[in-house]
């Protein structure tokens, strides 16, 4: 793994990688994903830069957002605004189904959602597949206090192609997936696409759960409308769902999630949760302490009321 | 008015002014009001840079969010986001009370309240100061989309200072005030202070809402909470609420408002509002053809759910 200890003086990066987006005092996030338009956060210090099989891997210290992850130039995490997005899509499907006991994670390497799963006491079991181990190091590395739950003896953790477990999983295995992808230019593209999503259905078991990572409805509704036109084919019986939730260094701002059920015995409605969590504030555990950050029961809700513009994708 | 016509082209631009903060390309907005992070928007054209008694103004033509009004570097509207904000800061109020008929924006010289508020057709007056004459005659010139309602036959423009005009209003004038300002770093200064604050409830009549600019819960929760505290103590027996939305452009991609309503013979639940908009699509007036493209229902009372950081606003 290459590393730096450098403040940002460029002669002493490594030059073998040559990826490091940062420019002087800051660092800009430019992709073909969101054309003309950046948002740049200013670095404290570059803390680590390396090249995985995957992708680009890169965390710095930032002057007001605390530490920040960037995979292949695009911010992933944050120290100061991640609260927002692993609750939003952790416990959206989570508390949206009774007790739910067996889930899978794709994606997620940042512990991220690992962390919001373990708040649910019914979980017995969490699967996660990341592709890319060098996110899994540097996540309990630079982001100890969130990648904390690796060591749950509830969590199996593989570090393999999401995609293709998931087609070999049997069928009805999962009460709930969790699909904590990056965009889809990189390494997480098949996980926006139609023979995933078909896999997904069938692992879940009747009346089971997805949320998945959808982008930006500001960035991306042609996009967004697409996966979501399959969704309502594949999910046939249950419902589909759009919901988004504010997340600054997120392109737009906003970042949205689409949530499926399968069909079951118990129909899914994700607007109204019927498993609300308790304030864990008070655990014995030292993990659970720390308390919510951005989740409650009415923001879970609201997460649903869609603007004009996108009312396509309300039901 | 100083203009420009030159395509990024800084030899061209003029000298005296010296206030782009267009470099090559881009347009930056940074500011001591969020400091450490930066939103840049790709700049096509730069088709005015002025300066008036008041502060800084300037036009772009951006790749991706159309034209682009700057004051004092920061962005205040985009042709395609600009939609989110003015829908939202004008509804919430007007929406949450019967028949609304005189109403007061304070600030507001981009026309885009008065375009949203002549949607009401209970409304038969509308005063407006704007303390910036540049700002409206840009406004104008640039954006005449928005900017049409400036000659409705309902509407009274005063380029003055907006606070000294409240406190002189007789008590009990107005049904709705609208506070459009900028940050409170420049020539809006005084419209977050306790006095001004004290000089509206006095202008609304019994029961009568305001609705204020109120920042970004993100990035400025110590000022919100302060001015949601004086607001508290002010109107009295009537209720203080905080509300967000999605802005794309703006800091930290959200803006928030503080709605408050004086003690009336009609309690104001601004969470539930009891006047919807009805569906205006098919007006004979040409200017109100075009629908809204934010706001509905649903969204206005998801509007008031705050995330758990920021449970201190919630009633």
């Amino acid at each position: 793994m290459g590393e730096v200890n450098t403040n940002n003086n460029d002669e002493q990066q490594p030059k073998e990688y040559n990826i490091s987006p940062v420019i002087g005092e800051w660092f800009s996030e430019i992709s073909p994903m969101w054309p003309g338009e950046a948002h740049s956060l200013k670095v404290e210090k570059l803390l680590f830069e390396g090249k995985s099989e995957y992708q680009k891997v890169m965390v710095f210290e930032s002057l007001t957002y605390g530490k920040v992850l960037v995979l292949d130039g695009a911010i992933q995490q944050t120290e100061r605004d991640g609260c927002a997005y692993r609750e939003m899509i952790t416990h959206l499907p989570l508390c949206s189904i009774q007790t739910p006991k067996t889930v899978l994670v794709v994606g997620g390497g940042t512990g991220g959602v690992l962390r919001e799963v373990a708040r649910h006491p019914s979980v017995n079991r969490v699967d996660i597949c990341e592709i890319d181990g060098m996110v899994i190091d540097v996540a309990k590395r630079f982001f100890s206090e969130v990648a904390v739950w690796y060591e749950d003896p509830r969590v199996v953790l593989r570090v393999c192609d999401g995609s293709a477990f998931v087609k070999a999983v049997p069928h009805g295995t999962y009460d709930a997936i969790i699909v904590d992808s990056s965009d889809p230019i990189g390494p997480a593209k098949p996980l926006f696409e139609e023979a995933f999503l078909e896999s997904i259905a069938k692992a879940l078991r009747p009346g089971g759960v997805v949320c998945m990572q959808a982008e930006s409805m500001w960035l991306h509704m042609h996009m967004i409308q697409d996966v979501f036109t399959k969704c309502k084919q594949i999910f046939k019986g249950g419902c589909v769902n759009y919901a988004w939730t504010t997340v600054p260094t997120y392109p737009s701002g906003v970042i949205g999630f689409i949530l499926c059920s399968t069909y079951g015995p118990v129909p899914v409605d994700f607007k109204h949760p019927i498993n609300p969590l308790a304030d864990q504030s008070d655990g014995d555990d030292d993990r659970d302490n720390q308390p919510l950050q951005f989740y409650n029961t009415q923001i879970h809700s609201a997460a649903f009321c869609l603007p004009t513009f996108a009312k396509n994708l309300s039901i």
